[in-house]
């Protein structure tokens, strides 16, 4: 694998809208119904994926796959999956999936390997209670992820997460400790990071205050371990990360040291199968039964071709509380881009905001919107079909209010249904009709459903895969950089200027000089 | 105050874009250059709304006035906070304001004083080291909302919150409490939400399985006293709610108590006190200076004129990390509906898709989209002047990344200045060429900057009110009815059917004969 290198000249890549399988592929879709009442399922590693609320019909599945071919995607797959340059703006690899292949490159097997022996000898001295994890974005969300998914009703070691740089974040993250049982874990690829570096600073200092040695209780993750060293992190206790692996990737990585400590090594290593799982699935199921290729053409319909602008992810489970960010971090940071490798804009809307919440609170929150809101939104539906608790009555309540969300979004009710509905409840013909519009729902809208028949690690790992994949494929259609993210540089840059400006002994004057009117402002008021 | 009656006959109101006050402010909008360097301010209670960032002209913001009289603001704002019918088709109050007013209502008053005093008594007893809080949707977001922003850093009695049905969370709820020092907080307006009371038999279950008695251990905060009763809960229990106080307005009642007896009955006195401020700014302020009037027509231009499909809320302060919910369910739940109240459709985009996440967790996980993805959104940046801790340096670091990100936002950057800094940056020419591109951005994004002078219960009670009455003046002039949700009645009658046919005892085959083909393969083959 190449290390940095500076990105390289154009890469040459049509124009999307001026490829005549791009024409046919709207033309597909459009031509399609909206659901049809057929049933449409795609079994993969770990999990069932049903495409029928979303348009389908043999011609836009054909025409998908002839777009997918003219994108490439057969060489942009392999390229992905052999660790050659698919993040071409920085000339780099994107090599996630050697992170969690059953037969790893030397240096990540031995890294794993060093991760596991670390967790067995922390294990049998029963140390570390308490567990600060400090990491931000890509550092944070998928730790989190695995912790509240597995560790749901408590674990013996309890895992904190401090990501914010603001100040409240790390005061409430150390509060109530006891630091003489506390593992510090700092994650930051490029070792970096401020919010990182800041928040790990408090926290030495609180172990210092506390009359212990920090490097006794300190872990670093990271691509530069000569930073880490340097920081005062020991050698034993830095876990490496490569550079081929982007921050939105590296759950696979010794990042999941702090999952592996909380909720268990077979945890992580559960992950890993089901994700590798499903790569095997991604590179060598036939297209039209390929799941993150079915969500990937879905997805594109739905976005650049029907012009909805967000993506609703609904996980039925609580567990999964932190699938969203997660699928939020990875969708947006690598979609949300509006240039093609060209450099040229892409021409259609490419990835959409992604949000959501666990149901069924969800449906208390903002299913009104989903159901008779002007735009709704595409729904992602996510069950498991066993429960890990002891209550069959609430589960079935679970699936069912799943169902029904789905059903309801996908059938609609018409304006006759509704004043028939206000007629039968009492209601006098005058009342029906003044309140029959107020209950209809225009239905039609497109959803998946993911059904796992656990909320196992295998499971969960292939379902990130899958979502990993989808996004991939996105990218290659739509003829951009996944894996690069060049808008997060700019606020970066400025925030530097604006922290001198507000410094009490800055010449603010000055500084202040290159902003807007208002920035001036707040920056005159909030200095010192 | 009318309690429950059949709803109205159709009220008469004017189709929106019939109007020559809408097509003026259309033409207003459209005629309004994007972001003008200059400042401006709305001082509020408790806070300052910065609008610099939005389109703004004398002759747009005279249009928007305009436009509030042709759709009878004055007087609908009038009867909203006299206690008069706002909610049209279910012909009701909604007067939440009553709830905070200095002077209350003698039953509200009495209320309030009957929970303060209880909270008193098991201060002084030092009783409960432990709530669980059960409720959902608007029984649940501004209680998390209160006590994660004043009890960040723990409190001495630890609260939890269950919701959802899904049995993981109320196992995971009670996990690890000690039964005998925990206390029960049911709240539901009507008594019968499933989620709330199948979540609080199992509550029920474990006091009792510890040999205790429930109605020792467990509080109602409802509007149906009579069926708290009659499910088991002492009298001396029961707090009471008004039939014309909405679920999503709910947090100015009882439901509070869990709030006063976390993290103190002064931090809801303060909310009262601050929102109580806002809702006299709101009946008083002329309309150019209203903070709620103002961001309400910044968010009609967004959403209805610039075609905007979501709106970002970005809290600088990791206290904050339950508002995004709180004003996703106040916002979407009012405003998620397509026709007015004549019952036709309202002609243009009603409410967005409201999501975030506090910022700098928002930099590392979606801001790449905000910057440089098609559509991008317009922004609520939130902050607070001072804070709570004592590490200046990241205070200073949290408000210049705010800043940054919003002047990064609307400032953009072109690709001259974006090949300039490639080159630079020591780039080769056609290298810069290639990268200049991936580094532009379009700029020109909306927001609002809101600015607390620190996070006292007065300026967060201020802020829930701001956003309250921001939702309630887009209902105006959109003019729909935000304080009914008939879209979440259908999903729970469907879901019943559907309960019914996931038992193993049930007829299936028949029930599930009247579903499609995707709900029926599922309700096979999870039924049991």
């Amino acid at each position: 694998m190449p290390t940095n290198a500076p990105p390289a000249s154009p890469m040459d890549i049509a124009p999307l809208t001026t490829l005549p399988e791009w024409r046919r592929f709207v033309q597909a879709a459009q031509a399609c119904p909206g659901q049809a009442d057929g049933l449409d399922l795609i079994e993969a590693p770990g999990l069932t994926l049903d495409a029928s609320g979303q348009r389908h019909a043999p011609a836009l599945l054909a025409a998908g796959q002839a777009l997918l071919q003219a994108r490439g995607f057969d060489a942009q797959r392999r390229r992905l999956l052999a660790g050659g340059i698919v993040n071409v703006t920085e000339h780099r690899a994107a090599w996630h999936t050697a992170l969690r292949a059953p037969t790893a490159p030397d240096d990540v097997q031995a890294e794993r390997d060093r991760m596991d022996a670390w967790v067995r000898r922390a294990d049998a001295e029963r140390r570390w209670r308490h567990i600060v994890h400090i990491g931000i974005g890509g550092s944070d969300w998928g730790v989190r992820l695995a912790v509240s998914a597995f560790g749901y009703a408590g674990t013996w070691r309890e895992a904190r997460f401090v990501a914010n740089i603001d100040g409240h974040a790390i005061e409430g993250g150390l509060a109530g400790l006891d630091p003489r049982d506390t593992l510090v874990v700092l994650v930051s690829k490029s070792f970096t990071t401020t919010e990182t570096l800041e928040n790990g600073t408090r926290a030495r200092e609180w172990l210092r205050a506390a009359g212990l040695d920090p490097a006794r209780h300190m872990v670093a993750v990271t691509a530069r371990p000569d930073r880490a060293h340097a920081w005062g992190i020991a050698p034993a206790h830095v876990f490496r990360l490569w550079d081929w692996v982007g921050g939105r990737f590296s759950v696979w990585s010794a990042v999941s040291l702090t999952t592996a400590l909380s909720v268990g090594a077979d945890v992580v290593a559960g992950l890993r199968m089901g994700a590798a799982a499903m790569d095997a699935h991604f590179a060598q199921a036939p297209l039209a039964v390929n799941a993150p290729v079915r969500m990937a053409l879905a997805g594109i319909v739905n976005r650049s071709i029907l012009g909805q602008g967000s993506l609703n992810i609904a996980p039925y489970d609580s567990r999964l509380v932190n699938l969203v960010p997660y699928v939020q971090q990875l969708d947006m940071e690598s979609l949300g881009k509006s240039v093609d490798l060209s450099g040229r804009p892409v021409g259609v809307p490419t990835g959409p905001a992604v949000w959501g919440m666990p149901g069924t609170d969800a449906q208390h929150t903002f299913f009104q919107w989903m159901h008779q809101g002007s735009d709704g939104a595409p729904v992602d539906f996510i069950l498991c079909s066993q429960a890990d608790h002891h209550w069959p009555s609430h589960h079935r309540q679970l699936l069912a209010n799943c169902l029904a969300q789905r059903e309801a979004l996908m059938r609609g009710k018409t304006l006759d249904q509704a004043r028939e509905e206000c007629l039968a409840e009492g209601l006098a013909p005058a009342q029906a009709a003044a309140l029959a519009p107020h209950r209809v729902h225009p239905g039609g809208r497109p959803n998946h459903l993911i059904v796992l028949p656990r909320l196992s690690p295998y499971a969960l790992g292939a379902l990130l895969a899958l979502y990993e994949h989808r996004v991939f494929t996105q990218g290659v259609v739509w003829g951009i950089d996944p894996f690069d993210q060049w808008g997060v540089e700019y606020g970066k840059v400025l925030a530097r200027g604006i922290v001198q400006a507000l410094s009490p002994d800055a010449d603010a004057a000055a500084e202040a000089s290159a902003h807007d009117a208002s920035t001036r402002h707040w920056i005159g008021l909030l200095r010192g």
